[in-house]
C-alpha cells in the first residue's frame, strides 16, 4: 500500500500509472507535480491526482513513493531538487528510456539516499502525450524493466515491483548495461533509422511523388518517425555509447548488403533475408502484446 | 467488358482481382493458369476461376485480357511462352513490383505485340499468399500505377484502367523510371533496412534478450522483415539501380547522423528528426488507406 504517492510529470506515463494505482485501490493519496498548470488541473479534473504542485521539492515531503515521469532531459534537475527533502523510508523510481544516465544523475543527487532509488522503465506508451492521454489500462501485460544496483535496497526494489504488478505489468530485472544495450537495439536504433529514411526521402526532388505512393509497409516502418524529436534527441544522447555500437553494427552490415546488391549476388541477399525472417518470426514478442 | 480473362498466377493478387471483377459483373469467363494444381483447384472451388490450365500458351488463346500475376522472377519466362499465341486485339498487363525489368522482358518477348502490353502495379497486398488468401475487397481505394510507354496502345491503357477502376482502385500513370524510383524509396529500401536490422540483431550474443524486450515500435518497424525472402531478392535485383541509388543516399546520410551522435551534436540530430517528423506527418498517405 502506498500512503502518499508523488508523481513528478503527470503525462501519459505518470498519469496512467496514477490512474491505474487508484483503480487498483493500492494508493491513499496522489500529489502531481509539473510545469504546466493547465496539464495538472486537467489531471485533477480527470481524478488522476488529488492535489497539485509546481514545486517538486515541497511535494515530495510526506510522500512514501516518488515516481519521476518527466522527460528524460529533466530527470537530473528534478533529482537535484528533491534529494534533500525526501522522507526517511521513501522509495524513488523513474520511467526513463535509458538507465545509465539516470543512475549517474541519481547517484550524484541522492547521496546516501541512493539506495532508495530503483531505476525503472515501463515498455509501454502511445504516440499521444499529456494527462489527457492517460488511461488506466496502459500497463496491462506490458513489461517493466527494473535495473537495481548492488547498493539498491532490496525492500525498495520489492515495493516498486509490487506497484507495477498492481497495475497489471510484468516486472523483470536486468543490469543497467543490459537494458541500455537491448533498448538501443530494439527501440533507439529503429527510431534513428526511421528518422533518417524519411529525412533522406524528404530531401529528394521527387519527394512529393514518393510520399504519395507510400503504402502500408512504409507507414508501419516510418510510424516512429512521427515521435517527438526533442525527446528522441535526449534519449539518443543519453544512450550514446550503446546506440552508437548498435548503429555501427547495422551500418557495416548494410554496406555489405549493398555490395552484394551491386554485384547482383542474390545468394548473399537471400541468406540475409532468410536469417532475418526466421529470427523475427521465431523471436519477436507476439503482436497481441500491444504498442510500445 | 472482358469476355475471357486469363489470369496467370492465381494467388492473393491475381485471385483477388478475378474475384472482384466477377463480383463487379464485368467479366464473362475466367481461366486460371499456374504451376500448382492444388492451388488452381482451390481457386475453382472458391469460384475465383471457371477453368484451369497449367499451360499458359494454350490458356491465352481466346482471351481478350491477360493478367500476369506470377512472382516477378517468373514473368519473363511466361511472357516468352505466351508471346506467339496471344489473340489479335488481346490486352496484356502485369502486377510486378518493378517495371523497367518487366518492360524489357515484354519488349523482347512480345515483339510487334508489345503495344498491347500495359505495365501495371497495384499497391496492395497482405502478408498472406495463394488463392486461399484472395478476397474481392483487396483493391478498394488502393492505388494502381500504370506505366505505359510511348508505343503502348492508348486503347489498351484505357481497358486496363477500366478493369482496375471496376474493382475500386484509383488508377494513376507514371513513367517506368518514376515508378521504380518511388517504389525503391518507399518499399524496397525499407524492406532492405528491416531485413538488415533484424539480421544484425540476430547475430549479437545478447540476441535472445534483445528480441525479448522488443516492443510495439520494433514490431511495426520490422514487420516487413517477415516478408517472403525469395520474392524480395527478386524485387531487389530487378530494381537494382534505383534501389542502390536510394540505399546509398540513406547510407551516406546515416553516416552523418552517426558522426553527430558521436560528437554529442544534439542540434544536428534535432534538425534531422524534426525534418523527418514534419515530412511524415504532412506527406504520408493517411493510415486509413490500408496495408500494402
Amino acid at each position: 500500500m502506498i500512503k502518499r504517492l508523488c508523481v513528478i510529470g503527470v503525462g501519459l506515463i505518470g498519469g496512467s500509472l496514477a490512474l491505474a494505482l487508484r483503480r487498483a485501490g493500492v494508493v491513499e493519496e496522489i500529489v502531481g507535480v509539473g510545469r504546466s498548470l493547465d496539464n495538472l488541473e486537467l489531471a485533477r479534473e480527470r481524478g488522476i491526482i488529488d492535489s497539485l504542485s509546481r514545486d517538486a521539492r515541497a511535494a515530495v515531503a510526506g510522500a512514501d513513493m516518488v515516481v519521476l515521469a518527466t522527460a528524460l532531459g529533466a530527470t537530473a534537475a528534478v533529482l537535484d531538487r528533491i534529494g534533500a527533502s525526501l522522507e526517511a523510508g521513501a522509495t524513488v523510481t523513474d520511467v526513463g528510456s535509458t538507465k545509465a544516465s539516470v543512475v549517474a544523475a541519481a547517484r550524484r543527487a541522492l547521496g546516501d539516499r541512493f539506495a532508495a532509488f530503483v531505476p525503472g522503465h515501463p515498455i509501454a506508451g502511445t504516440e499521444r502525450s499529456g494527462a489527457g492521454a492517460a488511461f488506466a489500462e496502459l500497463y496491462i501485460r506490458h513489461k517493466v524493466i527494473l535495473t537495481p544496483l548492488s547498493e539498491t535496497d532490496p525492500r525498495a526494489v520489492e515495493r516498486v515491483g509490487e506497484m507495477w504488478r498492481a497495475v497489471g505489468a510484468e516486472v523483470v530485472e536486468m543490469s543497467v548495461d543490459g537494458h541500455d544495450r537491448a533498448l538501443a537495439a530494439t527501440s533507439h536504433l529503429p527510431h534513428l533509422l526511421a528518422y533518417n529514411l524519411v529525412d533522406t526521402l524528404a530531401g529528394r526532388e521527387d519527394a512529393e511523388r514518393i510520399f504519395n505512393f507510400a503504402a502500408g509497409g512504409f507507414r508501419d516502418f516510418t510510424r516512429i518517425a512521427s515521435s517527438n524529436p526533442r525527446m528522441w534527441v535526449e534519449i539518443s544522447l543519453a544512450n550514446q555509447a550503446a546506440l552508437l555500437d548498435a548503429a555501427r553494427d547495422h551500418h557495416a552490415r548494410f554496406a555489405t548488403l549493398l555490395e552484394a546488391l551491386e554485384a547482383g549476388d542474390g545468394a548473399t541477399l537471400l541468406a540475409a533475408f532468410e536469417r532475418a525472417k526466421r529470427a523475427r518470426d521465431e523471436a519477436v514478442v507476439p503482436e497481441a502484446n500491444g504498442p510500445e
